[in-house]
């Protein structure tokens, strides 16, 4: 209940800090009879590690998960599934710089504000080190979503700052350390991460995740949205703030006669709604994008009070990621997951009673 | 677990068709104590009710509410409140029209697809008839939230189509019925609604919501973060399609050093952050933000299929708003209020022990 | 989350005080597509009512139910169910006698540490009027599970005071004021009952239910096992004070050898278990117990305290069943309904994957 | 939601088979501030730990907890609690016996029908053995509820087979190898435990639990009643087939003259209740028993079927207790506390508004 949980059906809870002994979770909630390895959720996990590349922290994890229950012989048994990885790179530091001072930007004043008190070695449980548990979760739910139903989730970086992506091939996101599925765009942000670490500053980005043959019928119609989960699966990652669904923020503009997406014999003609009618899929390619701040943790000195409440400057020195964004493309990827995993569960829950005739009308998907 | 209810520990279970015998809910979790009566709840019902002007659809209904339990002798009592609003203007109206086929852009097809059954009269659960008792249990939240705390919560229109509002002046608000707190844009509304009218056409919009004396310390670190929850809850309204805590997806192209909330001996000196860092409130003024999409129900003819797959034109006869994200402006107040409310019980659940030494940083506020 | 709720996928939350408006409650998680019409759920509500014999309360009230939504043209949709029963005898009576004391045995004393205030009216939200809301919601689940399953559900009276019922034939029950099962022991109650009710005292009671052709596989092996979710239900009903299942607190005395339930090639061949193994069921006979105390609400005097602390006689007029008991069978009935629904809808949504091979162990059963 | 989680605001989560790599789980909710370390934990571990005596299973496990996060500086954070245990004597051992076969009494069956596989080693996840983690967490409550509030739980062993214990003096508990609080029954308490080991027998047993010093007000007054809570957690510890609060099933024969505890100036002066009236505590001490079967996992040959559905005898090998319910000891307090912290955030998160006029009526208790 202090919030450490997600999801009703499939449910992952963490735990762990930035530098503590080591972080970790448990799936509960994953079907029986899935073939599953650790392989598995490494593949994820190294596409989130740090230090893969001179754009992102050169912190060095081997972010190695161990699943330490919930499957044997190969095969998921019903029962929780407990991950750990263990913190290897938590060098012994002098935290006095930020102990008693609260870094603008950062979660330092809110959470001294709610607890009285706060690991502070690294950002200890607000670091996005915390992810990490939520990408090993989302592996499980990636796979279980493709071999069932063919399901695939592409995440990919569709702007960094004012660069933005113009084409999509997912083929090409996991070529370049930006996932940035558009070739012709990697110069320039080359170009401009390079200039940026000069300044010492960092950079918002816009993060896209889509999902494809996904079936009709997921998600509740007045809380439990499909679209409400996917926007607190998103808002909930560091850094995001702001989640749209297909069109987003462009339907202020758009007339009725221009929005609504007209179905055919063939299936829809356009896709303005993302996949999602009255929090519902709808069948077609679910659409998904959000905003993520520039990290706070910044070479360029800053205004802050220290915690007797004097005015202070502050530089944050340290392995940060000038651009967030970049490796927040895996864990979208991962809560999205996670989040369709739940609600493909609740669906099964509630299906019609068997003496009930359900129109067949999925031929017009 | 079906999606009608909403909170953890403030909990409001809605149900009812928009032409069924009544709609309804409970709200759990409300403290025991406070004065409460059913003229609370109407104020706010009175604001959402259709049929107010000209802009709004032609449906009339008392939307009167009654208060069935938890309530003794003018105070609550600690237990479950049950709140009714019956039905009252259900004309029997020819539904062969729409019962048969998908309207486009509606929740028809995602419904049938869901449940293999739909009460398609005025469209049933999916109607924002419902939302009238998100917006009195609402109206409970926002009334213990500003005896007890002072937060005050204010939602307007900010966008409609190309109307953007420039000057926001809460005095103005309700004093027409575009939710507009911007004088100086009252008759460019009242020119495009008319025009918009004569077309048969709808258009989206742009709601704004904002709590002032926040206190810090509210909403939880990882998953049930505070943003994450607003989300969810303004996600969650009908036709809503992306949602923005502060500067939302102005933060794409910020720097750190220009996004970041420096703070002062005296408090924040700017809220790019929207009151928000790392899930938890500052104490700095909430601000969020949501597009809303225009109805689909026009009478600009579409393109749709019938259920047994033909094609077909489809044309939306019938009161609709042709903006609906007018009246949204009630329900997404009533929806943060009910999420506010929420962390408040979260947050008060889990203080720190009573040996603790919680540093006195609230002067820094 | 102040517990007005039960069951996590098929939810059943209730509101309402005894001598308030009205009582009612929300049941979400049904599948759609059962047919369901207010007289099912009637049939159990007349079975609970209270002035239906001179062994119960004298108080009268039709408990007509009204089903609000989530029926359409008499099927349920999947949506909400709301539920709505008016109080009827609400007799304006004079409370200033149980105002400002507490009642021993009741929980006049605990609200008020609780809530630091009560609605003192026929106990307010203690009183066991508030029961009929869950029969209302039992009634539901009792039909889909008797539809799809064949499962049926036969509560009985099996001691009351020191009489003992030996004889389990399920087509007595109901045909006697006392849900009693043995013919033989109808005029040993009826003189009992005669003799209590003369001397103003109330007497404590044995009920049991049962449910036949379970499936084998309900329930989570860990937390919420069925055997713990059953005695959460029979707990949680007024006055119950012990809950079993199968020998209960006989197998204190049993050996290993003795208590084990043999399977063989035709099934279990004894059932110790009372159908429940490590949490789940085996498809054995669900067998319940459960001991209920003897009403507070007599004529013979007590002591107390009144709201000053000053000590104080007490005497408890009014219309009360002398053994609550009785009236409890179909409550119980209910309750396991609504928890046995639960594991089914939670039992659905995590099947195995469809790759894994079952093994075919059915014919076991 | 596959039910390895328990509590809605303390809430624990476990992960684990009996033969994994390691078993563990996280809390959350623990209020912020608390001195916390391994040794706290450690102590209920060892008490619960097998191979202390030999009246338990030979097996060795060190159990030693590690607390990987939520602590720093020796101090809760408010944040999740990761806890882990290695399982260090997993024998190679050869399973071949119980792969295929369903051992009569035990969960083998129930899992195979549920999950359509199970890890048979050690019998998995329905091993007694996951019940070390909830020891560990339980451990955490205690320590809070102690300096918080001076609550005191102590278990005991009240009856083992034919040997009831008669006295209780809670610090003769844990000097010996039963928890029996009777000096003078230990004797025979061992020589029963010798003559039964020698026949390969098993034989179930009596637990109580009590807490001193309980708050009146903790308990919801509905569903999530303190008594159906602690019910639930009760009923979800392996082996246990009743639970009783207070008198328990000896109301069933009690006149409700005798059974309400009359209230005075000086408190109650009698606790047939066990310390809860209407779902909520009344400040009484809280009084708690539960029956506990008998192992199944016996040298005595028994009937059953393999998984092809063959009958065949079985004979369970291997080191296992031959009274289960001794270990139960401290699970039962451990269950019991993490029911009161979960109710103790409850109560404190719905507290009255502070405009309230509460009775000062504590003095009464």
């Amino acid at each position: 209940m202090s919030g450490n949980s997600f999801g009703k059906l499939f449910t992952v809870t963490t735990f762990g800090e930035s530098h503590g002994i080591a972080i970790g979770g448990v799936v509960d909630g994953c079907p029986p009879g899935m073939d599953l390895c650790e392989a598995d959720l490494q593949v994820d996990l190294d596409r989130r590690k740090p230090g893969t590349s001179r754009y992102t922290t050169a912190r060095r994890e081997d972010d190695a998960v161990q699943i330490l229950s919930g499957v044997f012989e190969g095969q998921t048994t019903g029962t929780s599934i407990g991950l750990l990885i263990n913190n290897k790179d938590q060098r012994s530091q002098d935290y006095s710089n930020i102990k008693d001072r609260f870094r603008p930007g950062h979660a330092d004043y809110t959470y001294q504000q709610k607890y009285g008190t706060r690991d502070y070695r690294g950002g200890g449980r607000s670091s996005a080190r915390e992810t990490a548990v939520r990408v090993a979760a989302g592996a499980i739910a990636k796979k279980y979503l493709s071999q069932e139903f063919g399901i695939q989730i592409h995440g990919y970086l569709s702007q960094l700052g004012p660069v933005k992506i113009e084409k999509v091939d997912h083929s090409i996101t996991n070529t370049n350390p930006f996932f940035c599925p558009d070739e012709s765009k990697l110069d320039a942000l080359d170009t401009y991460m390079r200039e940026l670490k000069k300044s010492g500053d960092s950079i918002g980005a816009k993060v896209s995740v889509v999902a494809t043959n996904m079936p009709a019928g997921w998600g509740e119609p007045v809380f439990d949205r499909l679209d409400a989960d996917i926007a607190s699966a998103m808002m909930g990652i560091n850094a995001v703030k702001g989640v749209e669904i297909g069109d987003g923020f462009g339907v202020i503009e758009q007339k009725g006669s221009e929005h609504r997406d007209p179905l055919t014999p063939q299936g829809f003609s356009s896709n303005h709604a993302g996949g999602v009618l009255g929090g519902i899929s709808s069948g077609q390619e679910l659409i998904v994008h959000m905003a993520l701040k520039p990290t706070s943790s910044i070479s360029v000195p800053g205004k802050t009070i220290d915690i007797d409440g004097n005015e202070i400057d502050v530089v944050t020195k340290g392995r940060h990621d000038p651009c967030v964004g970049i490796r927040a493309v895996p864990i979208a990827e991962a809560m999205l997951a996670i989040t369709l995993m739940d609600h493909c569960l609740r669906q099964r829950a509630q299906n019609p009673v068997s003496t009930s005739q359900t129109p067949d009308i999925t031929a017009n998907k």
